[in-house]
């Protein structure tokens, strides 16, 4: 959007449920970990798929990121079309025709791709001996989540070895991810952490002896930032959710600080309940309920698309047509049902961003 | 898209996950209700929050529907854009932004809107006046749900009194939502929507011995179809859900076929799990887990960007690779997340069709 069209644009105007961004709190957030990792052997590769936008994944880069982590083929196209030149795509791309997508991606990009098996790795060699080009490749190793990857170092390191031998296939590292831990007590999660982490490093050490190179060792998440930031050996941490962030990392202290909410207006009231136009299509809840930004009062409901909100001495005064911010508990999912940012610096609405990956699901 | 770029698309060709819509099965309960409904005295004003698609509405109203029943002033605009002449919100529309909208779309269409404030109704009349149209409303009660609509029969009599006074507002009936009573047995159920229904047609009668006419009587799901489509004094009902459907509708043995699912792609195997490319941004677990099409194997957990299958004698044969179909456990939710159908006939191809209403969400 033109900026003289959104230069007349007040937040109070703004058709409900709005996604903002706050703008002062984005730059902290990015400058915090950019700050941090400066002077360490650690690189920032941010996972795009929380706030999938380029305009936020530029900053990041600008701030000394190395590039870009993606979910999936087509977020990476986006992110190529955009103008980021390194991508790791954190996930196992097995269709033929996402393959060709990442082989052309590969003539503009520096591409890398996770594998945990042969059958894949194969077509992944094949298509890139057709298109001409090279893909890289980091075996994903399952350091606990019991999702994707090689379950063992024998498994890891025959892997590698089958790679050596397959044209325009580069085996560039290894990779896993250590898991949120979001039950834990911080000592807890740190040991679980490090128990995670040290299989990866294992793994890396074992391909090692057998003279292959391992450029990287890609871990980490916004709730390990700076256990696995600090770990030695890994090379980059993933995290995603830094830079706008989510009710259970606020919870859990992390020093960032919230960007990300959504703005609902109450639509009914009765005795004890306020009623928002606010529900699942606008806000998520598979990582918990959502909190009010300004309140204590407590969402009790979330349908499909309303949130109830009890009625305590704070939110009593609020009378239907007023409008209240809502926390997402999961910025990721809640992101994607949107197709703009509504950016704000002051509570004023400066721009008006794309979410230029929304729905990017293949 | 152009139905000769369609042509060649086979289904083992889609990039997964893709939003799978059987044409056959849609069409089946599509006739379904609409048979059942053509020689009683209620009305269909099928909700399109569900499949927010224009063609669907489109066959909904050939078969005998009346209108569509919307869920956000977006989506009403969307239908009125796409040819819809009846439109019901059942919803409050609070903001002024808004209003000026409805108020531009009842220019083309009958539009009404659900109300339970006075404050909303003065406003309503207000944006009504100065756009010189008439915006019709209808009263929602709450009838059990704890969410939107007046408390009480005087409430409800007393609004509809004041609605009388104001200008360019057309009072036009009642509304209630019975809610789903999913955990119910049908007989325990069916008590608790007629309980419920008897609210809503006594609020009715009430209304009609201050002498004033209630032309509209709207309730109704996909769940209590025939229940309260047989209901006397309900004239319409808001069924959404049953020409797509979703595991909890299809496991209480509703009449509707299975026409929704999502293809996913095994992209990871070990010897106890299947992982599939379908995550939370691809397949919702608001309502409860999807379950497998064709097999009984359980999906155990379902992340971001991962579907974890538990492998047992039927599904241990599959392999990276492959393709598999989920079938939503909440369609309304899921529809959402896409930006276009894949239509299949006999497990062709034959269309591509846009989610029209995907995001609209103010």
């Amino acid at each position: 959007m033109k900026s003289e069209l959104v230069s007349g644009l007040k937040l109070e105007n703004l058709p409900t449920p709005a996604l903002l961004l706050d703008m002062s709190n984005l730059e902290y957030n990015i400058n915090l970990l950019a700050d941090f990792f400066r002077d360490k052997p650690c690189d920032i590769r941010p996972h795009m798929k929380g706030h999938k936008n380029l305009t936020i994944a530029h900053m990041q880069i600008d701030r000394g990121a190395i590039g870009v982590t993606c979910a999936k083929t087509s977020e990476a196209e986006v992110m190529v079309n955009g103008g980021i030149k390194d991508i790791l795509i954190a996930n196992q791309v097995i269709e033929s025709g996402k393959i060709n997508l990442l082989a052309e991606l590969a003539r503009r990009a520096d591409i890398k791709v996770a594998v945990d098996s042969y059958q894949n790795c194969e077509n992944l060699s094949r298509i890139a001996v057709e298109h001409g080009v090279t893909i890289g490749v980091l075996v994903e190793m399952d350091i606990g989540l019991g999702r994707c990857g090689v379950k063992s170092f024998d498994e890891g390191i025959n892997l590698v070895q089958e790679i050596q031998k397959l044209d325009n296939l580069e085996f560039r590292g290894v990779m896993g991810y250590e898991g949120p831990f979001r039950d834990k007590t911080q000592s807890e999660k740190s040991d679980m952490v490090k128990e995670s982490l040290s299989r990866v490093v294992q793994l890396k050490r074992r391909i090692e002896q057998e003279n292959i190179q391992v450029e990287i060792v890609s871990c980490g998440s916004t709730g390990t930032w700076d256990i696995t930031g600090n770990y030695p050996e890994i090379t980059e941490i993933q995290a995603g959710t830094y830079p706008l962030m989510e009710v259970p990392y606020l919870e859990d202290g992390l020093p960032f600080k919230s960007a990300l909410s959504v703005l609902a207006t109450v639509i009914s009231k009765s005795h004890d309940k306020l009623i928002l136009d606010c529900g699942l299509k606008a806000v998520t809840d598979d990582q918990g309920i959502p909190k009010l930004m300004d309140y204590d009062s407590p969402i009790v409901g979330i349908n499909e698309e309303h949130s109830i909100v009890e009625i305590d001495h704070e939110t009593e005064k609020l009378e239907i047509g007023d409008k209240i911010r809502i926390l997402p508990a999961h910025s990721c999912t809640t992101v994607n049902l949107y197709d703009y940012y509504c950016c704000l610096r002051n509570n004023e609405v400066v721009d008006i961003w794309q979410v230029h990956a929304r729905g990017m699901v293949t």
